[in-house]
């Protein structure tokens, strides 16, 4: 008995810190919000001045809108964590004893902050100097080698269970091995692209991560109460702020610029890899997965991939697909993925009378307007946004019902376990 | 006699070990410098193109040099360190039992890298968008946070040795507890501005850093067989990559921008509290130290301060003091500041005749051509990092005698022990 009341003691020091660190960073992310959301009307004139600007190609008018706002969040974002650490870490400061304090926790943090930091240096480059893809592919696989490295000296679990259809085949569990570190390595590289090839329409971008975002959040709280708790409260410490200076950015009228896709990339993949969820993240990224598949024979060049693949802006106001040409000698692979989409009916295609060919241009954008008929701007990223809740809803879905289903069980042994102990035991 | 072995053993394992380190370090950087050097003339016109350029105000033509090109030394820098990283850590990831990793080690590495990182996007912010001053203060001091928080863990040795002649008032040591925090916080802010504020003129600013860095480099060398040599070693990892990307940065016509300055500011911050030698840094800092007191009346408005305080060029293609015009009505300190500069003649004031005065900017570099006349810009360069060198050499010159008279003592013990032991002992 006294066994059990120190486990039940120790349980509530666990809920109760568990509680205090969500809510010092949940005060934060909202001083966060509204410092984010204060600032950004006030630096809207140093962005244009430095000709960090755009327009609006979706639209008519010819305002000029600020880009790269990204940084903005990115840096407050930055700043809120800083603040956190002390705040996290600072009752382990405390003691006099430094070798109870949590390293292993703290270099995760660290080595996330890192990460995250660089990609926003890299993105915010890309939007001032159009880095080129060699530079994009190159230095999220260099930044994410930090991160590799914590994984390795903190976990280095590379065995992964094997979905019950392939388990004749490989068996219960496979351990990867060093492939692991190759698969988180690239798992970097897409997601801080994923988010990006998958924008060009108004608040696509913090729309979608948003979604993201706030599935991880549901998915963390409910994982709180299973094995794992430390690595989904890491990911909380993360994934709370970065929805508050989400939510600040939206309403402003700016562009957000590569800056902010591959910051929220990689605060997914951060989170994703050193919260122990990675492939279940992937999950969330259904619809971007589709999109780089989709896009891949433009991407590789397999057929002709202009700058940019935006949708068309036609004399009535709304967007239609955008096309590109390709001469008929295109290669052999790019001819094939052309007939595979055909099979699915997933792309439009005109023979001119030159010969060429003329398709859509490969994004799940011009996708939906292919399917959809023209389209005003604001209606598109709804039905785009919806595609993503609805997607992420589901896999969410899956996991509350498993929860819940474990939870009653829980709950069942409970409500029986001491009423029937009462008539076996001396309680 | 065995015991004896046995450490001479540990002693030429930990010397081998740290061979090993600085020669693959050596070697990374080698790469790092020669990759540096040929991509940048490839990245000028990128530069350029991004409206990231400006032109030499103290020379007569009219060229587009790109600046901001501190953003691909930083980049360089990291990528080395990143490199770096798994060859110092592998040996400890291949043993098996994760507790004897140097956890310490890693996490200041990784904070260390963080404040360097967040510094180059600053600085990158900084050329593009021309931040305001009280950014330019509050980001290094939270980026210098996570630094400070490593420092507490892993070291909160606040105790200072009080310098001789205030022994008397204040005993042989004090323990700053807070008081040393922010110093430290504030030490990250000056090195990260000081170099920025002695600039201006071609070359001066990678000048002055490789200088420093060079005279750290020197300065760790000779400590690495004192008691702290594991804290100069960790220095060494990042000085000796430091050194070789701003030699690849040096003979390119390119302006460097205030990334570099902030950069390289915060290098030496980190290496300086890491490295557990912030106040012998300071030192090799008196140059920048001397500015920045000079520029007080300045920075803080006291008097009235231009955008711009470079040397003015004049019809003869020399550089000469430019000059800054107060109205009467300038504040008492600032008037206090101008009587103390004229007690040391380091200043030039003409009172006007609408009763204005009129004085020179108050730099380092105006106070050169002053006392030596209108000057070429190279020489003014030549002469001004002339100054460092000197400064700084006194500083390593009474270090490394007083290393050397130590040398002497211990090979003078070393010879007569050995001869003197075997006359009283059996050996």
């Amino acid at each position: 008995m006294t066994l059990n009341v120190f486990s039940h003691n120790i349980i509530y020091i666990l809920i109760m810190e568990t509680l205090y660190l969500i809510i010092i960073n949940v005060i934060l992310s909202v001083f966060a919000f509204f410092f984010t959301y204060n600032i950004i009307p006030h630096l809207k004139s140093m962005f244009i001045s430095a000709n960090l600007y755009g327009k609006d190609l979706n639209k008519k008018s010819d305002n000029k809108i600020p880009e790269a706002f990204g940084v903005v969040t990115g840096c407050t974002f930055l700043i809120t964590i800083f603040l956190l650490i002390p705040l996290i870490f600072g009752r382990h400061m405390l003691q006099n004893d430094t070798t109870l304090f949590p390293h292993s926790e703290f270099v995760e943090m660290l080595a996330a902050l890192l990460s995250i930091c660089c990609m926003l240096l890299l993105g915010f480059a890309d939007d001032v100097l159009n880095l080129r893809w060699r530079h994009k592919l190159l230095l999220p696989t260099i930044a994410s080698l930090p991160l590799l490295v914590v994984y390795y000296i903190n976990f280095n679990s590379t065995t992964i269970i094997v979905p019950k259809p392939f388990r004749d085949i490989f068996g219960v569990s496979v351990n990867l091995g060093l492939l692991y570190y190759v698969y988180m390595g690239m798992l970097a590289v897409f997601c801080t692209n994923a988010i990006n090839i998958l924008a060009g329409i108004n608040g696509l971008e913090t729309g979608q991560s948003l979604i993201i975002a706030i599935s991880i959040l549901i998915f963390n709280v409910i994982e709180l109460s299973g094995d794992c708790a430390q690595a989904h409260l890491f990911s909380l410490h993360f994934i709370i702020p970065f929805i508050s200076v989400t939510f600040a950015l939206y309403p402003s009228e700016v562009f957000v610029g590569d800056t902010y896709c591959y910051f929220a990339g990689m605060t997914f993949a951060v989170v994703g890899i050193l919260g122990h969820f990675s492939k279940t993240m992937l999950l969330f990224f259904l619809p971007q997965i589709f999109n780089f598949l989709y896009s891949i024979p433009q991407l590789f060049h397999f057929i002709n991939c202009p700058r940019h693949r935006i949708p068309r802006l036609d004399k009535y106001g709304t967007l239609s697909p955008s096309y590109t040409e390709c001469d008929n000698n295109i290669s052999t692979i790019g001819k094939m993925c052309l007939k595979l989409f055909s099979i699915f009916k997933i792309i439009h295609i005109e023979e001119k009378s030159d010969g060429n060919i003329k398709c859509n241009n490969l994004t799940l954008i011009n996708l939906c307007l292919l399917k959809i008929g023209p389209t005003n701007e604001k209606i598109l990223t709804i039905i785009l946004l919806f595609v993503q809740v609805s997607f992420d809803m589901t896999m969410l879905y899956t996991f509350v019902t498993h929860f819940f289903f474990q939870i009653v069980c829980s709950l069942f042994a409970f409500v029986i376990r001491y009423p029937l102990a009462s008539l076996f035991y001396d309680v």
